[in-house]
């Protein structure tokens, strides 16, 4: 029976890992189906990168400074491995899609590298991990199954250390305080990436859950991917009525933005709530969204992608709505969660600040006007996206 | 050994059931290919929209009509849920993309919600469900493992009835008798879409034996699988030969309705097939579509991705083939299966007529002519598919 | 228990077939985005054709050559069926795409029915199956896990055939000696393509262990996962770094080709590797395909996709990898590797040469000066692939 539960959890473990991956080409595709057709294949050749670059470094040092060393009794250590390695690159997914249109791509990867190798690790070191600060003060007590804050937060708040370094988009905030809209390039494109986004969160949730090689496990592992789904759906559904009854138009971008608000909000505790709650906090976290997104543009921080919006703020909310929803005769408290939410963020938002500036020194993080005007493909890559086809612009 | 199944047919539900939700993205790309550049994302958008509303109807009130509750002691019951909840969508996919390029989305949103919450649920409460007719003269014995006549024809009368109120598209059947061809926008969506579309169904008809936990129900499984694959290969080749020999064009567009079409063909009964007979239903499914889709232009029945005769046809064939080649002794007769197939045929077009009727009266479904010619995008959704792109017309 | 892992392994089989499938939209979305406008549809065309033919001549034809008979104890035999069958495709899209953009569909089509049916299960046949020269002086001791010679050099050879067969594009060597770049046309399904393919080889070569229902073999099939992704991100890596420092430009379609070089180079022994090195077969898999591109160009052997590079070399550089880094202590030896190499070599080079050169007697590969010129989407398939797009050219 032991052996049978190995085998098990080795499979489920795959299984799971492998839909994480498929958010690979997911945020690869949404991304490069929001930015400008001149900064398509620097979008992707930074996705492609974040993927195989944070990947090779968390299995070289990362994966120790989280968890101590290879190994595990439940399942096969390298199924172990792969799952948490599949998690690594999404940190800086989240990030480089909003710095996307201006953003270099070569220090993007050596932050990549820094991110992947330390700062992530220790993130997970402290919340899912070994736990360094175990005894300490700032030992946490924070209940998040697969990230809200630990993925979705530290990628957020790495987000804002840069665009505060970098800056909005030329063009992008008018002398005289108006916002020019940028539409996006490719609606298949953003709509296919949701939708890979989201399956892969069946995985990167439902994986989470850690076993299914019990009944009660199995019955654990059902209720995370129903309630991540549900929470989704009710993102969705939320940002659609509120898009028709304000503006009359089904904003498809925002839509899909709301789905994902949505999925992060529901990542902190997918497996503690009712079937009926994640339809409450998936809503709200739609509803972030489209507020979050006015919000940053008031206050002149340029996120092409939303990504404040969807995982910043929601990974937030997330993490809230356990210790409001899920605290019920558990040692979940919404203080603990609140002190989880803050140390991760102090320190992800510092740690990255700090390394982009060092790196901003070194290489600009940022291309220069010629350049971001030209798009960054040409200079970048040496590759336009889609010669063939003639700009309406 | 008996939690075992359960761990065991818990994981297979889970798969299965994302294997179907490729299907979302699936059914997206196909439709967002085959519809000119100008409809693309109101098309993108009430496939999203179908998703996130028939799921969450089903969650709601569908279920419990279907099935009487939440509730499995073979699997965890939130498994079993997701897997009956990934196929709801479809049957409105089916519908949606068979009036797109003049459907609006809002009318065909609230449509959604009574598909999901009452006449799909109805249907499957007859037929796999707890059966409100049991006893009664109207009581079904038709063989119908993963929905030929369940899902496809359902989708596929609720799509004639849509189109018997909408009409055609605008320009489509000339005064003079002539029919207008109107070519796919983009034919690598159409066919990845179909690609999504193919391997969803190994967890569609797959998932639907309901259990691999015993050496008998690993064989039906994979035997299932097997069968699928192969109506859908026998599928395409056959209209590719048909297409070759009788137009020298390989119409890529035909061959992969082709294939979906022997994939619906299949649907039926893969579980009852002996490994080559799937060829001939799959084969004969393909050249279902081929004169389906000449036969439904000349009654003017207007059908932009050809949904009538892959999902509606065949859904038909399909269901009567399972009563020819696997009624030798079983309990299935060719009478059974016609006779399911009526009941649905008049409960699934005379009530989505109704539905659709009043609706109708309340929201127009068609969109007036203005926007008809410019396209749908911008009125209903406020977003260009491609605005970069430069239009060669 | 034995009932159990004869359940476990076909679910198993199940689920890396199933990743396997996502490789054929994999290789279509690649190719597609490779070629110019004028070729996408005949290219997708092709591709989706060798899929359904390829697997129906394997079913009808091919998989009792290679294997004997349908039959398996050890998990379904439809589901070990199935798994195989997944496989034979590949082999053919390796080939058509290096041939791309001047060969014709139907004669492909019927060099695709030999393939499948005769060709490949003559070398499955002695390298995995029932092995026909068993006992002979040209028995086979090759280890080759998931196919690097068996899959990717049988079809790089053929491919070699083909192109020696039906000459470069028109136009694209220069009688001056210069060489004309054709830029891809379309970078985000290039990228779509390449992240299917990488999901595709987890269930390839972790499928290739054969089963995951011991302790042990779980361990091998993570392990064979874990270093089968490792060598893609290390090739990906290898080949970023050396664009960026010898041109300052991050030619993405080279990155993406040297991650698919390093996962063909590591096909051959995944499991046999330590955690570190398919770092090194990986990284060198990268550079080979940065120099083979380079080497082909100047022999004018024209080649779109790469697929000489990617497969055919790092085929065989992996299969001798597997004599280098893993021979102590088994029965492995660098010279039973390269035996393996030079008889599928000597048998799939010539055996492919002479069936397109009795094929092109009778139709000619090639399509003819103004075809080539105006495309082959129009003549061959009746279909423009973005028909609403105006060309820059």
């Amino acid at each position: 029976m032991e052996s049978i539960s190995y085998i098990i959890d080795t499979l489920y473990a795959i299984f799971a890992m492998t839909l994480i991956i498929f958010m690979v080409p997911g945020f690869a595709m949404l991304e490069a189906g929001i930015v400008r057709t001149k900064n398509v294949t620097a979008v992707l050749t930074i996705n492609t990168l974040i993927y195989a670059i944070a990947s090779l470094a968390f299995l070289l040092i990362g994966y120790s400074i989280a968890f101590g060393d290879f190994g595990s009794d439940s399942m096969s250590k390298w199924a172990a491995f792969m799952f948490q390695m599949a998690f690594v690159g999404k940190v800086v997914n989240i990030m480089s899609g909003g710095v996307s249109e201006r953003a270099k791509v070569v220090p993007l990867a050596v932050f990549t590298v820094i991110m992947a190798a330390v700062l992530y690790p220790l993130v997970v070191n402290v919340t899912w991990g070994s736990n360094f600060l175990d005894g300490t003060i700032l030992s946490l007590s924070m209940y998040d199954l697969a990230g809200s804050t630990v993925i979705h937060s530290t990628g957020g708040w790495a987000l804002l250390a840069a665009i505060l370094i970098i800056g909005a988009r030329k063009g992008r905030y008018t002398k005289e305080g108006g916002i020019r809209v940028i539409p996006a390039s490719n609606i298949p494109l953003v709509t296919l990436g949701a939708f890979l986004l989201w399956i892969g969160w069946f995985g990167f949730n439902g994986g989470s859950v850690g076993s299914i090689a019990s009944k009660d496990n199995a019955d654990a592992v059902a209720l995370t991917i129903m309630n991540t789904n549900t929470a989704g759906l009710a993102g969705a559904i939320m940002v659609a009525c509120f898009m028709q009854f304000r503006y009359k138009k089904l904003d498809l971008t925002m839509i899909l933005n709301g789905a994902l608000g949505g999925l992060v909000a529901v990542t902190a505790g997918p497996d503690l709530y009712d079937i009926y709650t994640p339809i409450l906090v998936g809503a709200i976290g739609g509803i972030i969204v489209v507020f979050g997104v006015s919000f940053f543009d008031k206050i002149r921080i340029d996120d092409p992608v939303g990504a404040l919006s969807v995982h910043l703020l929601n990974g937030i909310w997330g993490t809230l709505a356990v210790g409001i929803f899920a605290s019920n005769g558990s040692d979940i408290t919404l203080l603990g969660q609140v002190k989880g939410i803050l140390l991760v963020a102090v320190f992800a938002f510092t740690s990255s600040f700090i390394i982009l500036f060092i790196i901003n020194k070194i290489m600009p993080l940022r291309a220069d006007n010629d350049e971001e005007m030209q798009g960054l493909d040409v200079e970048e890559c040496g590759l336009e996206a889609y010669p063939e086809f003639k700009r309406a612009f």
